[in-house]
């Protein structure tokens, strides 16, 4: 199965601007990127980087227009596809696999927020609408198709990083280059009271 | 099997003191409390309240002593044991079921922030430690004894109810009273630009 994997690379993970600086957050979407990448890989499947630039990494489509239109035109051509969003910095293969070995015509993998971290697509005739609820909508569109539609749960596909309290997540459950990366960077989580806490140590 | 839930009964949920009243807080904490009573029950488990005060609850042992002192009194006498924490507003029966069919002598639910959400203890000389990070020291205690220990992987159970945006969840993926008691109150998720944010409508 083809796996699309949407990247925007100006400006990304802008919610983490205080503690990151603009070199840091890309170095960081990258590395969430490749966890990506590898769990795919893992999976079993074949990853499609759906960039909005040109980065030199393999297995790479550039495609400058908006995520909707970018993914439907894929719908519309390669069913089954399953689209993975690239900051789910935890995922692990047992996710993707888990998923697709669910039999419905779309499977859902909700994020914080009512985002579609992870959607199955099975049925060429579906339209994706990302950006605010879309785990609502997608449920509402194939409800309105008459096709079936699963929820995937996990956690491990729940967390994706936008805030800064994301990062203790990956400082967490990580395994792979995100918490590296972050653990370089000086991050660690300490108890302050009874609550932990992620602090950085400046070098 | 029976399923302990601590439940403090003082000031409940202090970090939503800026959108719900002294008064509000006290009953969200008291529906969702039913709604986890309801899963549990739903699964087939006897559910045990273990308050801080007496609430006159069904099922309600009081016991005003610490969380780690008390939950640790039950492990000596009664294993396996299940304990499920109280603002776990979304959790479905389906969890406790997976979580019970887990063989492991420990199986822990992670909540956002390295929780422990759910445990289950079929070892009685396991002892838990609640608060900082509880979930990697439930898993070394796991490690150090040489006892098995899975992780159960379900974001219904990792979602609990702590800060304002932890509301959204209940509205989004919520089915019980808890929801029904935010709906009450006038909360509703609206989409503003791309974003989803929770509004209240004051009447």
């Amino acid at each position: 199965m083809k796996v699309l994997i949407p990247f925007k690379v100006t400006n990304p993970k802008s919610r983490l601007g205080k503690i990151l600086t603009h070199r840091e957050r890309k170095e960081l979407a990258f590395n969430m990127l490749l966890d990506v990448v590898e769990s795919v890989k893992k999976a079993g499947f074949v990853p499609k980087i759906l960039s909005t630039q040109r980065t030199g990494l393999e297995n790479e489509i550039v495609d400058s227009r908006g995520l909707n239109s970018a993914i439907n035109d894929w719908i519309k051509s390669y069913t089954p596809l399953m689209i993975v969003m690239s900051d789910l910095a935890i995922i692990r293969p047992e996710d993707l696999r888990n998923i697709s070995a669910l039999e419905s015509d779309v499977v859902i993998s909700p994020g914080r927020k009512g985002g579609t971290n992870v959607l199955l697509v099975r049925n060429g005739n579906f339209r994706v609408s990302y950006h605010g609820l879309s785990f609502l909508k997608h449920v509402e569109t194939a409800r309105r198709m008459g096709i079936s539609c699963s929820v995937y749960n996990s956690f491990y596909t729940y967390v994706d990083v936008d805030e800064e309290s994301d990062l203790m997540e990956i400082m967490i459950h990580g395994k792979g280059r995100s918490r590296g990366f972050l653990e370089k960077c000086g991050f660690r989580v300490e108890i302050r009271g009874k609550e932990p806490v992620l602090v950085r140590e400046k070098d």
